[in-house]
């Protein structure tokens, strides 16, 4: 069966990674480690661009951000608390026969990955009209090996498929391949469940039971249950449990946000796509608080409409948490519009109240369509998530509060001012809607009703003197799945046939320049002219001290180019004899020429730090 | 006792710290954890900063050294290559009556801390003269609880303070304190052997058992011995691993070197001195691959000369590792010379052979004379150590070559078109100075001698055709380590008396403007005036894509240049009324103020920015 286009797209480009040092296997000499991936050097100064850009714009750039930069491994209460120690795990299944362990939620999709799958399918897919059960003994000879060999079927493949055969002429074939496997392991085994094969070997998987995906480890001298410690799943907890001490020393207030960016790990069962779903990995996240939509309607009298569509605009005093989650979202679609990312590479979830956490109020997933991306029932493709916005309420910082013993809330002057001033109605009326809401967070996390109307009362209480604990926005973004996003995107082969019919394909990474790992490559004509090499070295120290620079004397000027296309380096300088002054009015300038269009034309030296730094900032 | 002044000044240092945003505890509101720190919002920048420069200095700056970005988690088979898995590991004792752990290494420094130690020693040294038996059983008895509860003596004061006091007045007294322990405890138990009593409670402490500091964890689903893996304690290994993948894809020849900045983790048994011995920190290191000196020699006829002290210049390719290794020690220093640790805020410490590692050729240590740094005999403070620069020799290299059975060898073209042309007695005195080095590297590290010899000679006839396994410098700092000199550095008190006699004392952090967590304040001189404050925040605007700004229109002008101050702030920027034109003359210019002097002066708003820049890169 032909490889998938997707799929052979997506082995070019991990060739690329390797081939010109963006993306290693972690540990490769010693033959890998699954889930683990290194950057080489252009990699590595990639990642670093799209963190300084991230970091710039979402925290020195802005008045109402500060930053933060925790440990990994963090005290193991936090964990409890934010419920990751209880609750954060996949459902898994072992196979009883080759002890291969599976992750429910992938069964299907493993299942599809494997040709004997495909080939069965293939058959119950074909209906009644082609193939006779004769045909289907045959075809299950020739497969023989290339069958699960632990599969009923192919323990006894002429009973199983002549039950099959059967099935098929009298039409009673069930619709489709998943149907098929049901009704196959319900009919062999006369049980009435379906037990789902190994994709592996077709052997029989248990029940699944929950895999905690938190690295454990021991903190201290002695391996015991009290110095039990895990390397952090996420970025985000250490911010909360650091708001206070953020909070009273930089001089914010809310709203206001907390940015990181910092390495988490998840010990997944079935690293899959790349870099894309693997154990260790980075974030950048900023956890914006703001005040509950309670306090804002006691201060402004009313929270603001959110529009329908769009950006918002400049943050306003009267924001509830929809404007604020709808502002994140378009902030965060613009961070990726100004790298290179246009909206129509991207696309959007918005979780279903299904999918949302109890305490969570909205969450809008930005995805990228990659080559790996599946389609849907209508052929689009949808992407793959690079970056969830979620509206997390009061939740985290509550929970927190509850599990420390550290108040987690904050006074607002503002608040306890206009309270005062508000119609009793309207007092009693927002006291309600405050103390349900608190309540409701309280039951839902497990507090008896006695003690959460106690503490929802207390609460209420304190909203009326001004007291409250943030809600949160909590935009949290995966740079390893951003920089395979940008690889993506930016990989683009060119396909040239010559005068002799010859066809020859180059690679061009057309990054943004922002992000590109290389700004721009220095080439003096020729490396045995010390007049143009001298040149070349000074251009070189003028733009070194502001941008990545790359200095090439190597191989033709052609060859030179090519090798600044594959890095993706968006600008190329050559210093030529008119640099010299061969053209006296071409004196001190240099050609420059575009990676994306391979236009080319003169500018001075003296002009080009300003020039390349509007372009590559 | 009185608290010794370092400590003051320690303590001095972790309140502005906390106060300010520079480091806080992690996970402080759950109690902490032992050797984690977290930074906050200056700090992170500070951080960031320095990180930053690194990087500049060190790779992107340099056409001879290409990044990587390795993973924390690598195959655990890497551990072993290194060696960690086997010697990784501090000495421990554990106390029989508390339970408590005790670093063996560490046991007299702890000692030294107890008060009923330092009471005791006291005693001990005061000598026969001026104490008598009975004035010891006094002090014995007034002293009571203040003595550990499980050492003898304290278990039977009158018999053991008998025994002193006679030995006192028999002259047969100890030299010093640490003497005094050992023979109190050969006395009190009979016994010929020290055994070393409990820091904490004088409860007797088990011999030493080798503990490895490596973070131990699982990856995949199953906890098993097959999938153990270790956080790294330091993140070179990943370079030497990575090695042949830089060397292909990044266009390289040796000498050449490749950096890496990244966290690593040893599960420190008594983590110390705030930040500087933490279980989680950052490294910045570089390895910087060489050829072998018997390579140099076959190419350039001789070795370059080693100058007795200072830096050795430009690189040249006759350099062998001594000269290398010294431009690294001075290329460091240079790098902590410009971000204002000037040399005499600096240390040295040559290791000793005695210190060396086996397969090591040099260490310098470059130290930082930190507040809790300990002084010598002659009362000078050596510093404690921010980073070391080894020659490691080809050690790494060939024990992955080893492990791995990948090849991690050179071609050198130049080499094996200068090895055919050196006389017969050159060539075979170059070939048994390597093979010794070979033979002796593999013997030391347990290979048999047959096989020892038979690689060696593969290994001496290899070089021959121009082919080795490059040597290594590695110059390795500890980004954390360095946080904490630039503070310590940084920190000055300002103590002020008004008229009327009040003193008043503020704190300046007089950071070098180029790691500054904030480069500019920027104060619009009334915060009620729109015009000011528009006119501010258009330089804010004009300066903040260049760098870290901090507008600020809180308190007085006074208020916000101490609180700048105490951020390390260098330069503040006012704009007041004679930047909007009261004087027409000084239309669109601000005062500048310089943190260090509290010197003012005008500058052109069309200037900040280059001005500025100038200053802060």
């Amino acid at each position: 069966m032909a490889e998938p286009k997707e799929n052979l797209q997506m082995e070019k480009i991990v060739s690329l990674c390797k081939r010109r040092g963006f993306i290693f296997q972690s540990s490769e000499i010693y033959g890998g480690i699954n889930g683990f991936w290194d950057y080489g050097p252009l990699g590595a100064e990639l990642k670093r661009n799209v963190k300084e850009l991230w970091w710039n714009t979402m925290t020195r750039e802005r008045e109402d951000v500060a930053g933060l930069e925790a440990t990994i491994i963090m005290s193991p209460a936090i964990w409890k608390a934010s419920g990751h120690v209880d609750t954060f795990s996949d459902p898994m299944c072992s196979c009883k026969a080759c002890k291969k362990l599976i992750r429910e939620d992938q069964w299907w999709t493993m299942m599809c990955e494997q040709s004997w799958v495909q080939s069965l399918a293939a058959i119950v897919e074909a209906g009644t009209n082609q193939l006779s059960g004769e045909d289907l003994l045959k075809w299950a000879k020739t497969k023989g090996k290339s069958l699960a060999p632990n599969l009923a079927l192919v323990r006894n493949p002429e009973v199983t498929l002549s039950w099959l055969a059967e099935d098929v002429e009298k039409g009673k074939r069930p619709a489709d391949a998943k149907e098929y496997f049901q009704y196959l392991a319900t009919e062999q085994r006369g049980a009435t469940g379906f037990v789902k094969p190994c994709p592996h070997c077709g052997g029989e998987l248990t029940e699944p039971r929950p895999f905690n995906l938190m690295f454990k480890s021991h903190y201290g001298p002695v391996e015991s249950d009290e110095n039990v410690c895990y390397l952090r799943p996420e970025t985000a907890q250490a911010i909360f449990v650091q708001f206070k001490n953020v909070l009273e020393t930089s001089r914010q207030k809310v709203p206001f946000g907390i940015g990181q960016i910092g390495k988490a790990f998840r010990n997944e069962i079935t690293p899959r796509n790349y870099t894309f779903r693997s154990r260790e990995f980075e974030q950048m996240e900023l956890e914006f608080f703001i005040k509950p939509d309670e306090a804002v309607e006691a201060i402004h009298g009313s929270v603001a409409t959110v529009p329908a569509t769009g950006h918002p605009g400049e943050p306003q005093p009267n924001w509830g948490w929809q404007t604020w989650h709808q502002y994140w979202v378009e902030e965060r679609v613009r961070f990726y519009e100004g790298i290179g990312l246009s909206r129509d590479t991207l696309g959007f979830h918005h979780q279903t109240p299904d999918e949302l956490a109890h305490y969570a109020r909205a969450c809008t997933d930005i995805l990228f369509k990659f080559p790996f991306s599946k389609k849907d029932e209508q052929g689009n493709v949808k992407g793959d998530e690079l970056e969830g916005i979620a509206a997390r309420s009061d939740f985290d910082l509550s929970q927190h509060q509850r599990f420390s013993g550290k108040p987690m809330g904050v006074f607002d002057e503002e608040l306890r001012a206009a309270w005062g001033k508000l119609p009793k109605e309207k007092q009693d009326d927002l006291w309600k809607r405050y103390y349900d809401h608190r309540k409701n967070y309280m039951t839902k996390s497990g507090v008896e009703a006695e003690a959460a109307q106690k503490q929802a009362t207390e609460d209420a209480n304190g909203l009326a003197k001004g007291q409250y604990v943030p809600h949160v926005i909590e935009p949290s973004a995966g740079v390893d799945r951003l920089i395979l996003a940008l690889i993506a995107n930016a990989y683009t082969e060119v396909t040239k046939t010559d005068d002799k019919g010859k066809t020859d394909t180059t690679y061009v990474m057309k990054f943004h320049p922002r992000v590109a790992p290389i700004k721009v490559g220095i080439l003096p004509l020729l490396k045995n002219k010390p007049e143009l090499v001298k040149k070349a070295l000074e251009v070189r120290d003028l733009l070194r001290p502001w941008m990545n620079v790359y200095y090439d004397d190597g191989g033709s000027i052609g060859k030179r180019y090519a090798r600044q296309d594959e890095a993706g380096t968006p600008f190329c300088l050559t210093i030529d004899f008119d640099t010299l002054g061969e053209k006296p009015e071409l004196l001190d300038t240099v050609t420059i020429r575009y990676r994306d269009d391979g236009k080319q034309e003169r500018l001075k030296i003296s002009e080009l730090r300003d020039f390349l730094l509007s372009k590559t900032r």
